[in-house]
């Protein structure tokens, strides 16, 4: 436990670059508050849709967290943002004289069936393709079920998940061009054996003619009402109450730790999460990962050259508002933005970044890779940066890096009831908090 | 999905390595049955300590179960191993009047009280150091008590292990001679919070003059225990019939996929278990990756060179008889290995595998980088093989390597009642089989 102490007293001036990634490691695995704030922050607040009064609850904790985590200012910073409630909802199955309830979620910012019982027939499509192959007339009048397994196949889940986000995104949308009053979708999930947990996540109307009820079931309903609709002609009752209402003031959570250079690195999350479960993975580790590395920084006293700016950012999940209201508040005061960092897959054992940056600075990050192995961070490989950064790259060309934990069990507690903090490692957790601050000191220190 | 179908087609012959580590990796995430094995494993024969019926009638569904993965032959190798009894026990501490009971385990291979109640006062040390320099007056009829916390720094918790584990290993028999009346022990755990489980695992009285009971006890009662006794002088009462018995015969568990060679290669974990929770991880997760191999192997239509032999060892908890065995009959048989593989180390995300072989074969391994990458493995760094193979390298100097998974999580459920099927993913389950079997299939081709 020894060098836990050292790391408390050692400074960033007379450390390597090794040496200090090693004490940030101790300091976090040791001391770090993250996994608190995290049951804090799920248990205590819950779940936060844009425009609740948990989002509002969750402002008054983080400033508060900032604090005692040592920031030198925290601020909120205003943004608009879509509010759409859920209410009541049900689907039900007619299987000859019985209703079998499925338990279903409706997919964020689709509007309901007013509460009132919608009845139709289902018509089931095995892929996208189909889908969008299919005849008006199989279509009018219709349910039409996109049944679509999660494509297992990719070692990385997320390449799994960008092959059918779309499905999700778009499926409402190119259902109701065709005429059909509801569109179903089996969830965007790695559950398996008897789980049926429906997962939600946002979708789109576009210019789709008719805002037609869109909701996602688990996998073994859908197997289920999928092998029903081979047997016989299935009918559905859907009866939902959900929709949009007018957008809400909101605001992003800022911290600083002051630098001298004038200029930010931006490290961040977003708080507002999806209205089941707790926002646990998603994206609450973010959050308090983000005040881990104020509060690691401080407790180090490493003094950064660039103020470290970390953002807990608002309404990412059905809008995005937050991080474009970050990004042109930046581009409105000139700053100077070196590096954004954000974490939004999770708070699962980190194993690299993502990287959204000039060729040149991809080899800045790549010459760090000896100092950051012991972490367990080798993947430099894949590009992006994270939802609520991506505005300062498009805006301010800002480098942007997001952290890639593992991901093999983050598709599983997505956007649904099984996102809690029981759900969260506290290791795996501050081990990503650890990576991003040591990530942030390199950059604090090599970027320019 | 197409991928998925091709995997099932194509032959060894015709693709280049990473295209044949793509076909396995999807053949095993898209149609393994890892996963079902050990749910079979540990919901329908649970724990299997060393000479129980349980560990029995792992033999009878693992010779099943090999069979179905298309196993050429599956046959039973004898060896005598120890059997150890837990019976009933209990630790209760003595507070003013009241007796509060404390979760407690004894330690693998103890001794208990007999069934008699054994009362003395407790003396708390923080390290082993302190044990060691205490003088003999100070525990001569006592119990001793080592509350030395599991060392959380390290990134990887194995690192934490090895500098704990010989505390319960050796601890007891260091207690004994200085003429303590038992041995208690703050568990290697990482669990956190409220956690008050105990961790069991094996231990040694050495040369020790009386076999004193050694016991188990979680976090959260080490901490409190601990505090009362710097109140006050604190009296426990344990009472426990743990005990060994006589050697019976148990048998390894093996299974072959035919070469052409003559030779061997082999691939393993031990199906024994503590007599805790379910032995998931430990060790039920390399049984059924070992298993996995086999089939994934069929199922695929590689046909090795080198005969492939998946190994279910006996007895590696409380023994390691089995490994040993193994060895010895390899070396009388005179048989060639080219290469021993354990996965004892969790179900875990893989990262890579440690090695434990000359140097120009490891640098035979480190030539497969890029091509095991893309599995999420790339730690092949560190020295090691498994308990259960290290004898064919003292015997035969086989070279080994052992799957080195993600260790966050290893510690909450090592050895305790947390083991069990619950705590395993399955993507994470699989992708270490697919690790084993792409890094088995690279090995037949360039080891030799």
């Amino acid at each position: 436990m020894a060098s836990g102490l050292l790391a408390t007293t050692a400074t960033a001036q007379n450390v390597t670059d090794s040496q200090q990634v090693a004490h940030i490691t101790n300091e976090v695995l040791l001391h770090g508050t993250a996994y608190q704030n995290l049951e804090y922050l799920c248990k205590k607040i819950g779940h936060r849709l844009s425009g609740t009064g948990a989002e509002a609850r969750t402002r008054t904790w983080a400033i508060q967290a900032f604090k005692e985590a040592g920031a030198d200012t925290v601020w909120l910073q205003p943004v608009m943002v879509p509010k759409w409630t859920r209410g009541k909802e049900s689907l039900k199955i007619r299987k000859g004289k019985e209703l079998i309830t499925i338990p279903m979620l409706s997919l964020g910012n689709s509007e309901g069936t007013k509460g009132k019982n919608m009845e139709a027939e289902i018509v089931c499509f095995e892929t996208m393709e189909a889908l969008k192959n299919a005849p008006e007339a199989m279509l009018k009048g219709k349910i039409a079920f996109l049944n679509y397994p999660f494509p297992a196949h990719f070692p990385c889940t997320f390449d799994g998940y960008s092959e059918v986000g779309g499905n999700r995104y778009n499926g409402p949308a190119i259902a109701s061009r065709k005429g059909a009053v509801a569109f179903v979708i089996r969830s965007l999930s790695t559950g398996v054996g008897t789980y049926d947990l429906p997962h939600t996540g946002v979708m789109s109307y576009g210019d789709a003619p008719y805002k037609i009820p869109a909701i996602a079931i688990g996998n073994a309903a859908a197997d289920s009402i999928c092998k029903w609709v081979k047997q016989n002609a299935v009918r559905a009752v859907l009866n939902s109450s959900c929709g949009m209402q007018e957008d809400v003031l909101s605001y992003n959570i800022v911290a600083e730790l002051k630098g001298t250079s004038g200029h930010y690195i931006t490290v961040g999350g977003h708080y507002d999460s999806w209205d089941v479960g707790e926002g646990a993975h998603d994206d609450g580790a973010g959050c308090v990962q983000s005040i881990e590395v104020i509060r690691c920084f401080k407790q180090l006293n490493i003094k950064p050259k660039n103020t470290i700016r970390a953002v807990l950012f608002a309404n990412e999940e059905n809008g995005a508002k937050g991080g474009r209201a970050y990004a042109d508040s930046a581009l409105s005061k000139q700053e100077v933005h070196v590096l954004a960092v954000e974490s939004d897959a999770g708070g699962f054992s980190p194993r690299g970044f993502s990287l959204e940056m000039s060729a040149s600075e991809v080899q800045i990050v790549k010459s760090w890779k000896e100092v950051l192995l012991p972490l367990g961070l080798y993947d430099f490989a894949r590009e992006g940066g994270g939802v609520d950064i991506d505005p300062l790259r498009k805006k301010l060309k800002t480098p942007l890096a997001g952290l890639m934990p593992d991901t093999q069990r983050y598709f599983d507690v997505h956007h649904c009831e099984k996102d809690v903090f029981e759900a969260v490692n506290k290791r795996e957790l501050h081990l990503g908090a650890a990576s991003m601050a040591a990530f942030i000191y390199l950059a604090d220190k090599y970027f320019n």
